[in-house]
């Protein structure tokens, strides 16, 4: 095979490091893909570096020596995040969405695909730097969200159910308390879903009181594991004292009251 | 701002596309961004998509006049789709797998996000040169395949729920009875998820019989929208008969008997 041009060496590498968030490829991938000199690639992963950061397109570390590489991390900077957080704003203040009992009908803006990864950019951005063996949702609207950040930070997403499964074998369940409406309910994973000592992020749409999210951290504690991060699309403003302290929200929804009309809703200016 | 090099723009415009994938842009939007002659940049277009087709990295169409414009089509190859399926047999056999009652867990495959982009890619590709509206998916298994074939397409996704949520407004409710265990569940889904006269892909992690898949084409009629694709991870041998006609699978899976420790699974060789 002849020799590759430059150009063509650093769209080749862009386009499968995009491709594939937070996972390290050796130099010598590249090399023998392309039939180059490990200083030849040096120089592209430099310009490569360069503009990622010039442009805000994310980060590449990369690593030299024997055991060296090149991993892109999705970071986003606070514009991008604030973005998402104002186009989230936007829409979720449309009229239509207010449906009887004061829900609001989020489904189109976070099952939609290009969305759903702009959030999970969002939300994966504090969990970057951390070991995490897995991010973890309860379903259903939160897994679109939690699948994203997974892809974000490359690691598996758990799905805990809402009533056990026959079909997954031998699971874990447990009762808990909402924290809004203090109504029991069930939240149920198979055992093999989780190892025992991992690190947790758990994902979700949504925050009221925060009873889920103490429900999710009772039942990794039963598989021995630990929540190290919660991060939650929209949380509610009261009750301002949740049931789990540490959380990051991208936007902030004031109470609905019957018959009301405006969506009060803000970006979390605390992220 | 000052001219920008060639392997920059080339890389910027890589990332941006790969990070979009069947999104049109402008070629404005690539001269204004690196302040180019047009010239220029439909020079770099063609390394792009010369670099794209030669590295089996999807499909770049432009269009040139005066709507032109740039777009990423991920388009897989006859040997990355084996591969797909290749992966998802080796995956399966694991004995591990097999539960009480002959079900398979299967949710580490499926929720694993690398996996699960492949999968859409795969899925995707079938349905990449027809106008779709939405990609629709049954609760809860489905919906990280359904989320990565939208996002490939460029589509909303919709998830189809097990019993109908007051949390989402007016739905339309149905029943349907399953083709394998000939039991009656219920479907239900929002009426304003659906626009009349939409053309629907319906994406499933499995299929048997058939019914899930037939009740969805049911309950798009309801909505007056037309299921023009189903796509489904693995099908089973038998009943060789399925209720739909028309669907494409990834992977065959044979019975499973009691007692029995081999999984088998086989590559769909008419895909």
């Amino acid at each position: 095979m002849g020799k590759v041009s430059k150009n063509k060496r650093i769209g080749v590498i862009t386009k499968i490091l995009t491709e594939n968030p937070n996972t390290l490829y050796t130099l010598n991938y590249f090399t023998e893909k392309f039939n180059c000199a490990k200083s030849t690639l040096s120089e592209d992963i430099d310009v490569i570096e360069e503009f990622f950061e010039e442009y805000q397109l994310g980060k590449i570390e990369s690593f030299s020596g024997a055991s060296g590489g090149i991993i892109y991390q999705p970071k986003v900077s606070t514009d991008q995040i604030e973005n998402v957080k104002l186009e989230l704003c936007q829409k979720i203040k449309e009229e239509s969405r207010l449906m009887p009992g004061g829900y609001l009908y989020m489904n189109d803006i976070f099952y939609e695909p290009g969305m759903a990864y702009r959030i999970g950019k969002a939300l994966a951005n504090h969990f970057l730097d951390q070991p995490i063996d897995y991010v973890v949702t309860i379903e259903t609207k939160g897994i679109p969200l939690a699948l994203m950040t997974a892809r974000i930070l490359n690691k598996p997403m758990v799905v805990v159910r809402k009533s056990s499964r026959l079909t997954e074998g031998t699971a874990i369940q447990m009762n808990y308390i909402t924290g809004s409406s203090k109504t029991i309910k069930t939240m149920s994973l198979a055992k093999k879903a989780i190892e025992k000592g991992s690190k947790i992020v758990f994902i979700d749409d949504f925050m009221k009181a925060g009873g889920t999210a103490k429900g999710i951290i009772d039942l990794m504690n039963e598989f021995e594991a630990e929540v190290v991060g919660i991060g939650v699309v929209m949380a509610t403003k009261h009750p301002e004292k949740k049931l789990v302290d540490d959380f990051c929200y991208l936007v902030e929804l004031e109470d609905l009251y019957d018959n009301e009309k405006e969506i009060k809703v803000l970006p979390n200016n605390t992220l």
